[in-house]
Parts: structure tokens; sequence; C-alpha cells
């Protein structure tokens, strides 16, 4: 049967684009059910758009090397490229003030959406993209990359099929970017006028041990879990360290995910996955994850005898590319197969993540500028002022 | 100058207690100024205090094994120990809700102290102890003994005098003992009759790490932390699973301290510190820490260029026995030299211990038994109830 071709429409077309592109221009012979096709790439400026082809999509994605589909087409403004006939399925790759607005347009001009982290700024932007998705029956998911990699993939069926390390009791996570003071106090990862700081921009991946051994855990049976959350603030408002501490009732576990854009922390064992049987160590930085170990626990014979320890035992997936090929391979085959939305990494998945963020926030007291917040506004009482 | 020998009678025949003789027993000839002995031992029942000096003193502790005091006695009752004129230092190693009235006790028969940890139930009941201690001019101190091992105090200087890691940013720390369910539950570490659970009971131990980085960083300037607590609780009402955050608005630095008697976690690498310039790992349980490693950081040229990490470089500082004579070393000098506190391990040092104990109970909700408390009553109104 011939590959099923997902033709994409890009917009934005900064660095978080161009590492997703590339990624669809990668040749990857192996797979064999789906290729990809940017038919169009949109910018507010045609020419950025048009030097973006140039420079990430040379020969186009993997069913335009083989001739299968025409080479990709520079557009200017997001409504055209909305409108063009030949594009199935935007990748919103926009600053994330924008998402809402942008999935909206995409979403009423009948497109599938794949929109970058965070989906939106609040779990409420989000329930109304959902409805409108599940209205005109469109494909809609978070950019949520590091669900689909190799590594995870084998680390959640460890976990929870093998149950390598039993039932899994305590998860401690850190991610961290030392950007504040580094980078302009109004850069767009740290500034206030873009939702910045860590909790929006790397949050999603700090919490990936917790999600992965807690929230995709069959036993936690879908709860949410409750947040206690720690912030510290950079002199623009902008949360700085954060710590989500989040407690799985249903299983009696906890989760630390450490947040930074002010330490450097730490150079390896990045997270820890404690169970009654042993313990899983990740090794990688959270959003690209590549290698962890797993180390058994045999308790001893009474409560006097020591437990003992074995070797810990390595797994390593390395794979070319950043690897947002893997997501991308997950957005064509659902939509070929006429799913609105997947199984993994569900509208369900992304409102939990963003009901995080908003109760860290809340807590936080972070608040972000008037307006900015199309649909309500968190840890503002009133949410029209 | 002959070695100046420090008379010790301890109170309590149980666990610690028997730790804390075996290492005033341990013969360190390189230790050439101080001696110890232990002149009596009190328990509640005297054949119970005899058979620890049988078990555990067979040859007395140093000072005793070199014929330079008599044998240690047993004695029935504390105030029979308290009122002894050849006691000079009392070690309370007591279970923790009675240290308040077994330290009062000693110190008004005039004797110095030695309290194991916590120090007390609240910060309350140790301010007490302290005007106490102060009015009659005798030594008081928290038995912290970790803060005097060897790698401790490596670790220390590596860390403010050399400043190995630059700026110190970030703590993060774990320390567990899975009792819960394997333990009875009336048992003295967990149950409630006892102010059993984590906190209270290895909270020092797992907040070595921050204590170490960040209240003994010359540059906190003694500065106590703000503290924000996140804490599950068993079945019996103490606490279970507490996660401790630590700001230090001086140094804006976090600490993040994993206390658990649910999880084992983790095996290895149970703290990371983070500096501009690198991080510090603790290879070891937080009570007894004989090595650490560190790793320096190289940022590059530019923004552009990666930053270097170097090789870990691995301390070690090993000692025989338990090492529980540090400290006692350190007592028996401040003794000696006629001082009331001890520089590091000031009164204001246990005061901060305990202040973030009783915050952290007040967020978490850990209401003690009224009447436990003897001053104060730490998450309720009116202290009376």
């Amino acid at each position: 049967m011939a590959p099923f071709i997902a033709s994409w429409g890009i917009i934005g077309a900064g660095w978080i684009s161009s590492m997703f592109v590339a990624d669809l221009a990668l040749p990857r012979p192996e797979v064999k059910d789906v290729l990809h096709s940017v038919a169009a790439v949109g910018a507010r400026d045609k020419a950025r758009a048009a030097a973006f082809i140039e420079k990430h999509l040379a020969k186009g994605a993997t069913a335009q090397q083989q001739g299968l589909r025409p080479p990709p087409v520079a557009v200017g403004g997001y409504a055209d490229l909305f409108a063009r006939k030949d594009v199935d399925i935007v990748y919103i790759g926009t600053l994330h003030p924008t998402h809402y607005e942008d999935v909206k347009g995409a979403l009423n001009a009948g497109k599938h959406v794949l929109v970058e982290k965070p989906a939106t700024l609040n779990a409420a932007e989000w329930q109304e993209l959902v409805a409108l998705a599940t209205e005109k029956q469109l494909f809609l998911m978070e950019a949520f990359w590091t669900a689909f990699q190799p590594a995870v993939v084998a680390l959640r069926a460890k976990l929870h099929e093998e149950k390598v390390i039993g039932d899994i009791q305590a998860v401690s996570s850190n991610f961290s970017v030392p950007n504040y003071n580094v980078l302009p106090d109004d850069h767009r990862i740290i500034g206030l006028a873009a939702a910045g700081g860590p909790l929006l921009d790397i949050g999603a991946y700090g919490m990936v041990p917790a999600r992965v051994a807690l929230t995709d855990n069959p036993a936690n049976k879908g709860a949410a879990p409750k947040v206690t959350c720690a912030m510290s603030k950079t002199r623009m408002g902008t949360d700085l360290d954060t710590t989500l501490i989040l407690d799985y009732a249903n299983l009696g576990a906890r989760a630390v995910c450490n947040l930074s854009f002010n330490a450097r922390m730490p150079r390896e064992h990045t997270a820890t996955i404690s169970g009654t049987d042993g313990e899983v160590v990740i090794h990688d930085v959270l959003c690209r994850i590549t290698k962890f170990s797993v180390t058994k626990y045999t308790p001893g014979q009474t409560p006097q005898t020591p437990g003992k320890w074995g070797e810990p035992q390595m797994f390593e997936y390395s794979f070319p590319g950043t690897g947002l090929y893997f997501e991308a391979d997950v957005v064509a085959r659902d939509i070929r197969d006429g799913r609105i939305e997947n199984e993994l990494v569900s509208h369900k998945y992304t409102s939990e993540t963003l009901e995080i963020f908003d109760e860290a926030r809340r807590q936080g007291g972070y608040i972000l500028p008037q307006g900015m917040e199309k649909v309500g506004r968190v840890g503002v009482e009133d949410a029209r002022l």
C-alpha cells in the first residue's frame, strides 16, 4: 500500500519551526507507512517564509524528496495559508501568546492542527479550542513530542507493563536553563510580554517523568494530581524558579519537578523514578530522552537483614536529528485513520497540563498582562479585569 | 598538656545512645587533646542501664580504657543521674517527646547538655531551654552530628572558601526510609504518640545539603529561608511524604528537600548542589556523608558556543565507627574552653531548624496530640487547647 502523505502548512518561521521541518525532511527509509510534505510555510512577512524554505526545506520534506508532491511555497500572512487547499494539517510554531487565535483560525478554516507547547495560555482557552475541533471533527493535538520518543515509549512499557521497579512511589526531576541575566529581559522565553518563564516554556518537559510514571500509570485511573507550587520571580514578574509538587492520591505517589531559568542543574541524573522494587534514572535533558538506567532492589529476608541493590542496567535509544518526526508520524497516522485526538496526548492530557500550570500560577501569583489571555484570566478573581 | 576529659552521663538506653557510646569507646590515638569518660548511664530501669553498660561499654570510653577514670555506673532514674557529681555533660538519647523535660532537668541540675534531634518538638520549647542554659551559663547543643563529619567540613570549605562551584543557586536532596506498612503503626519513628514521621525523625538530615550550602554560606548573612511545604499523611496523622522548599532571598537560591517514609529514593546521587561554575553531588545517605564529587563548568565564549563540563572529581573522607565522636570531641572542646554554645551548631541554628519544622507542620496540618508540646502548640490557634 502506498504511504499516507501528511500535507503540512507551517506557521511561524522561527527556531522551533525550523527544527520541526528539518525533521520532516530527514529521510527515514525504515518508516514505510507515512511520508511528509510541507505544502506551504506562512510568516507575517512572505520574504521571511521564502528564506525559511530556502534554508530549511531546500529539497522539501520526505514526500517531496521522492517527487510525490510539489515543492513548498511561501505565504505571507496566516489566513492565506489556512485557506490553501493543499494544506491538510497546520503546524503552529508561533509564540505562545498567539496560539489560541492561531489554532482557532486554522480550525475555522477546516484544518487539522498540531500546536506547540504550551498549547494555550490557560486551560480555559484550550477547552474552547477542543470544543471547536470536536464540533468540526478536526484533529487537534499539543506538540508534546517527548511522549513519543523511543526511550519514553520503552520506559512507559517497562514501568507499567513489565512493572520493572514495582509500584512507583516517587519521582524527582530537574530541568533548567540558566537564562536569567544572560538573555535580555524582554526575550521571548523570559519576558512578560511573551508569557515567559520556565513554567510555560519548559514545564511540560520538566513534568515528563511525572507524566510517564504517574499520569500514564493505569493504576492512576486518569485522575489529576494535587498541585503544590513554590515560585520565585524575575524582576519582570515572570517565574524564575518553579517547583511543582504533584500528589497522585490513587497511587500514594509524589512527583517533585524543579524548573529554573536561574540555576544550571543537574548535569546527569535529571530524574529519578523510585518504586518498591528499584529505581529508574534518566540520564538526559528531559525534552529529548535517549537513555535511562534501571536498578533493581531485593528486600532483605527480615527487617534486620538489609536489602540488596543490583547493578544499574542502561537502556539506550539514540536517534538521528532532533526526533520531532516521531510525533509527526503519529499525527499523520491519526489523521489518516480519521481520529480527532491522539490516544496518548489526548485533549484531556493537555487540559491536565494546563490546569497544573494554572494552579501553579495561582499559587505563585504569576498574573499575565490584561488582555493576553483570550478566555479567562488565571489568578484574577474577575476575569474581565 | 594532658588531654581534657569529658565526663558524660547518658540518659536513654536505646539504639541511638548505644551508637553514641560505642563511638566514645572507639580508640582514636590521633586525637590528642580530648578523651571521653562515660561516668554513668541512666535508664528508668536500673537493670536496663546495667545491661547497656555491659553490652556497649565493657571497657568504658577512651579515658576509662587508659585507667584515667573509674568504670561507668548504672543509675535508675534520670534525676539520680543528673545529681551525680562525676557527670559534667548529659547526653540525652531519649525519645523526642521527652527532650524538653529531660534537657530542663539536666540544666536545672547544673549539667551541660547535648540533646538528640529533634532538640525539642517545636521552636518555642527550644527557646525556653536556651534561656535557661544562658541564665545558668551551661553548654547546650543539638546533636546535629553530620555538621562535624570530615566530608561535610571539607565540603563547607570548598563551597564557601574555595568557591569551587561559584555562586550556589540550587540544592536538591532526598532522604527516605520506606518504613510505612513495614513497621507497626505505633512504632516510635512513625507513630503519633512519639511525634513520628520523616519531618521530625530525618528532617535535619534531609536538610544537610541545604544548611551546608546555603545557611552556612557567608553571603546568606544568617537569614532564615522562606518555607513552602507539601505534606502527605499516614493513617495515624503523622507525615509520610514531606517536601520542604527553602528559599534563601539573600542568595537568590532555592533548596528542595524530599523526605519520605513511603518511598525508597534514591540509591545514589542523594543530593545535588548547583552553582554558576559547576555542581557538587553527594553520594551517600545524608546522615553520614563520606564522599562527594565536584564537576566544574566552563561557559562558552559566546551565547552560541556551548559551555563545557569537566570530569567529576571525587572526594572521599571515610572514617571508622559511626562517627558520632566528631561531635563529641567538639562538645568536649567547647566545654573545656568555657563556651555555652557551639559556633556552628549554635542555639540560633537549632532554632532555625525547629522554625522550619514548625512552619512545615503548620502548612501540612500536622498537629501533635494535646499536651505533648510543653510550650506552645504548632498549628493550633489557641495554644492552651
